[in-house]
């Protein structure tokens, strides 16, 4: 395959916060949503928070001239706010709901009900098959006493493994999300790690937007100091990422933000900011045989192998935190639940003490009973649940964590594979034969 | 790389029946499938029905020295009850949750608390990567009148996406487990067709085992004749699947199944029969420069994309079918709780009139009064969880109806992409740039 000219794509990513009759605005919004969207013909268009499929059809009508193909990423009740829009043709999709997503009893976050998942789409850029995923990890309500860094790391790591597994046949990969993390947070640094994924952001030479590339930010009408405190200037949790592959090239050229207001308009588009990214895209023949292990990046050097472990180690105290908390809390429904069978035991008990010895002397307090009673099977009932609650997320992040166990491991033994210096020599590698063929000279 | 000697791969699956207190001898089953698995010591076991953690942890533990590498997949409350015990390095693991798995309130199936699920794991077996799946679809109660048939197709379907998206950095793939899918059934086909796995039973020149070879017999005494009515011999749902890569050639030397009784023992390892097959990998540098794209099997004739399309097109139909049907369950749901509702005004009123006319005449029919109000309750609360709960079940149906929409169409524009005869010309393919690179020629 000759090299030709570099393919140019748009990518466009915003979070709508979407909610019907709760967001402020929201059909307006969705509708100059629409608008820009139609007028600036994105390549690829990513969307989260599109909670009701009804505006994904609207879209979808307004949009059917400019971005034929698309799909809109359907998983529980309310689905998962996903969508995407994209000029080249969708050859495929799929869907995978992360196992953790905080919990049901708190209701007034949200993020429960809404099946948090990354959806992936093949498309056909060019002569290049891109893998473009869109996702939305949980949110962050306290920075300082956050009690969902467990699940957003379990989140972080479903979300590298997803994409490195699924990636493998794919000439480029392009992310663009919510993640709902600061850059240099654990499950950040854990996914691009993990990936070799790179930060659209940091990586352009061209960048128009706020000051350190914020998406949540005061200047926006919607946000509330509060949300962003103690970072008066906002906070970047909105990404688009990229790799490529020994079969293509790929740079962000630039990358653009809204900066809290939209021109002729009373309101921007979100509370959070809109990202735009122009990507180049090259295909080119590896120096190599084209195998595809010429870029295994996150696993080419020691240093990136023992970078990694340090992650995946620190990720993995996290989880058991989590576990922990997780346990305790399974334990304290345990306990309120005996407590409220013994109250209903010891009810029980005085009601036939009356029955037995007072006869009918004195009027049985009915009223009372049927309420303790009701009280009893309440606290029982409710208990019973957050129990089977609990032993899903420990599962979960036992699952979570046996999975980090595994891979720890994996990295210390190609870390032992690697030799001090450069270039290999087959004698300092262990003689098991259980290196990854990307460590394998030829024999 | 050079040509090796093939490399030996004796694969082993069982579904294990592993419910505690219901299945039939259960422990000493456990004691005396750890014990054969010991002996036998083969490289790669898959496991499924292994509902309880202690369980998975005894045959661990006993497996210590013959399979160092094991990993549980954890999933729900119960688990998924897939394990996989291995002589290899396992490098990483994921688990994908199916969308769909049965209903609830069937409790007495059971399917749905089992969180059904693909496992996969990736190992090193010298010098090529692995990536082998294990899984447990939903079963198959009624032949006739299969309630869960779109369910299952779209297991198939999941499952078939999964493994595609996943195994393309794989040298070879192998999968494990009960499909619960006879050979010729839709899902199974989807499976096969789209993912160019080939059976180990139809592709084996060696086969030591039962007549057709069916792993639910009824020389098993813990089958009853019912549950494989109107096949007197038997069933074959148990499967082992492979293939290879551009990078690597696999086939099966011999296949063998246990049949219905163990030497030296009054009962059989489970109620399903046990498959071991003897695998040969070898590592192969393909003609063309490596292009993973050399083996494309589905893809790779317009004979082939026909077929798939004419199979995608019949589980679409099918799922079309339960889709609608789920719709008539939740509309039926929606009518019985409209109905409670109504029941519970109507109690109101008739208990208003009384208070209003009568006054003090008659006694207040209280206990029939508390009664009734609590059907109404439990009317109302039932038919609101089985109305999510449908709704959670279409929106899942048509996800999957979107996403074979998107494939057929997909299929349909390789199609058109193919030249009627070989070898390609470029004239005939559409001009827009789209078709994958598998159709591009050199330019």
């Amino acid at each position: 395959m000759a090299n030709m000219d570099p393919i140019p794509v748009r990518v466009f990513s915003l979070n709508c916060w979407g909610i019907r009759y709760l967001s402020k605005y929201c059909s307006q919004r969705y509708h100059m949503i629409g608008d820009m969207l139609c007028k600036e013909k994105h390549d690829i268009v990513l969307l989260q928070e599109v909670w009701s499929e009804k505006d994904y059809l609207f879209l979808k009508k307004k949009l059917s001239c400019t971005h034929p193909y698309t799909h809109y990423f359907k998983s529980g009740v309310i689905g998962s706010g996903l969508a995407i829009f994209s000029k080249y043709r969708i050859h495929d999709t799929l869907l995978y709901r992360y196992s953790l997503n905080g919990y049901p009893y708190m209701a007034h976050h949200g993020d429960w009900f809404g099946g948090k998942a990354v959806g992936m789409a093949v498309l056909s850029l060019g002569n290049l098959t891109a893998n473009v995923y869109v996702t939305h990890l949980h949110a962050e309500y306290n920075r300082e006493k956050d009690s969902y860094l467990a699940h957003r790391v379990v989140q972080a790591l479903e979300l590298q493994q997803f994409i490195r597994h699924t990636s493998a046949g794919a000439d480029v990969v392009i992310l663009g999300g919510d993640l709902n993390m600061h850059p240099q947070d654990l499950g950040n640094r854990l996914l691009r790690s993990y990936t070799g994924l790179r930060d659209a952001y940091t990586e352009t030479p061209n960048f128009d937007g706020c000051e350190g590339g914020v998406t949540l930010i005061a200047d926006n009408p919607f946000i509330s100091k509060k949300e962003i405190f103690p970072f008066e200037k906002g906070i970047r949790i909105d990404y688009i990422l990229f790799k490529g592959s020994s079969r293509a090239d790929i740079r962000c050229d630039s990358l653009s933000t809204t900066k809290g207001s939209v021109a002729d308009s009373p309101f921007p588009y979100s509370d959070h900011e809109a990202l735009t990214a122009e990507l180049k895209l090259d295909s080119c023949v590896s120096a190599e045989t084209g195998n595809d292990e010429a870029f295994k990046t996150p696993e080419s050097s020691p240093g990136n192998l023992a970078e990694l472990v340090d992650i995946v180690t620190e990720a993995r105290t996290e989880v058991k935190v989590g576990l922990h908390c997780a346990e305790r809390m399974r334990y304290t429904a345990a306990r309120t639940g005996v407590m409220g069978l013994a109250l209903l035991f010891l009810e029980l008990l005085i009601a036939a003490v009356p029955w037995f010895a007072l006869g009918a002397e004195q009027p049985f307090p009915q009223t009372s009973f049927y309420l303790l009673a009701a009280l009893c099977f309440a606290i029982l009932l409710t208990t019973s649940l957050l129990y089977i609650f609990y032993t899903i997320e420990i599962k979960s992040l036992q699952g979570a964590e046996d999975q980090m166990r595994l891979a720890v491991g994996s990295l210390h033994e190609k870390l032992r594979g690697f030799p001090v210096t450069q270039p290999q020599s087959s004698s300092q590698r262990s003689s098991e034969g259980q290196e990854p063929p990307a460590l394998d000279p030829e024999e």
